[in-house]
């Protein structure tokens, strides 16, 4: 079992350039107009930054309702300049203020094929990582909800881990929450920091929405539209941080809002110090295995 | 990566003989003295059966106050008929109101070793598995608590898996709750039911007790002695019922009680055919690992 060995050790944990910083979470109500959402975003981004936040989350379709009638019609293909306005504000908008942007996620129209993709921005305006949605969300839970994700969207084949000023961070979206071994990869990988850019529905929401960024054992952030969003469901909202001991940090109802939190990351160090579960795990009973890792 | 791939896929689920029943949680007042612990469970335990409970689960020491100077002093070795009244005392106590019976922990002296053990007997008052605690507590959160589990006890080296009437139970103990793993690989062994007898204090209580239970994905039980308890910290107490949707069925406040509830396992399959997350799991990009199902 030689060549497993890396899965349950951790990279080390590495501080990052700034190690103490305001992030915001930009709650935002989604309506059918690609133009007004692009400029509620755009607005609800510079104020997040003049409030001090280095690091800004949109939520899971932030720029396209989340419905059947408007993914393919709102999508954009990123390599097309005219035909990509979400993607080139957020670029524009990350360098102008110089802050690192977390895009939530837009439907993304690459080869016949959509995605659900949240792209993320360095303070420069260049993109620094793309990542598609890994799991699909299938379900059908009678008198709850019907939904298959995977009609509409082809799900992406890698996970994303991204060097930011602002630490490591790892991203998910939305039922990739759903999935404690993405946030184990991101872990051992030496994440400080997953963001979630999520749509949950009321009743999934309600259950396990908070539950599933506090069972993560780092920083979480997470970030949805509001509630009054127009589109195929109704949205749980709750835009929250997490702590790297499972406490609520801050949060939000479901309204449009913006939460503005501080995140220390020596929080993390203290954590790891006090209570080093990374060294607690019992490799010789399980072990994690992050296959990109084990390629040759 | 042929020889992981057993990993990701999951045991299908068996319906066991009884797929409904009554769980009772025996939070228990923990004394310095052997016998008043063992005539309170016992008078317990006799409860809960009357109750309707055909399974029953103690706490994490529950004859034995957690604390450095009883665990030596109050442990048992097993195999000694005389001088293991706890042990004895759950198997007749199970035999004759013919229940299961998830013994909670004892600390039991084995070859001049100390461990965390819990003991689970059949309706026939047989020991149908026994579980040394695999996680030791050592933990050093300045302001909080300072503990070194490992200074006293021993970590067992096996996970443990128990096919019951009430359907086949994975066992862990207290600190073993912060290792999702440990659950994964009760779930890929097609668990319905994880038994965790704890005693978590009262900061890791509050924040993280009810948390790491939710984050399971399947029926989650524990069982904590109550916080009027002797011992070396305070006791969180809180036993709970959780259901494979993350919904808290039962629990308790901190004071000496049982809690009777209901498990149905066809919410288990309820949850699996509405929202297959086992069948989501991306195996190309993450693979657990179950050490023993690997040998050959």
């Amino acid at each position: 079992m030689a060549s497993l060995t890396s899965s349950t050790s951790c990279h080390s944990l590495t501080m990052p350039k700034v190690a103490q910083f305001k992030i915001g979470l930009c709650q935002l109500s989604v309506t059918p107009d690609k133009t007004t959402n692009l400029s509620r975003a755009r607005n609800s981004i510079e104020i997040a930054a003049k409030q001090g936040a280095s690091l800004v989350v949109l939520p899971e379709m932030w720029n396209c309702p989340y419905s059947e009638d408007y993914f393919a019609k709102l999508a954009e293909d990123f390599n097309d300049e005219d035909g990509s306005p979400s993607y080139f504000m957020l670029s524009e908008v990350a360098s102008c203020l110089g802050i690192t942007i977390v895009g939530g996620s837009m439907p993304e129209l690459k080869d016949g094929r959509l995605y659900n993709t949240c792209c993320v921005f360095g303070p420069d305006g260049k993109l620094k990582a793309k990542h598609r949605k890994l799991h699909m969300f299938d379900a059908n839970i009678p008198g709850d909800i019907l939904y298959k994700e995977s009609d509409t969207f082809t799900a992406g084949d890698n996970p994303t881990i991204v060097e930011t000023d602002m630490g490591r961070i790892g991203i998910g979206i939305c039922h990739d929450i759903r999935f404690p071994e993405l946030a184990m990869l991101y872990r051992t990988r030496g994440a400080n920091l997953i963001c979630y850019p999520g749509a949950f529905n009321m009743s999934t929401g309600k259950m396990l929405w908070e539950l599933e960024q506090r069972a993560r054992q780092l920083y979480v952030a997470s970030c949805s539209p509001s509630r009054d969003s127009v589109g195929s469901y109704t949205i749980w909202g709750h835009s929250t941080l997490v702590g790297p001991f499972g406490e609520v940090i801050a949060t939000s109802g479901h309204e449009e809002t913006i939460v503005i939190a501080e995140i220390d990351y020596s929080a993390l160090q203290c954590r790891r110090e006090g209570l080093p579960l990374e060294n607690q795990r019992r490799g010789d009973i399980y072990q994690f295995v992050d296959i990109e890792e084990q390629r040759p």
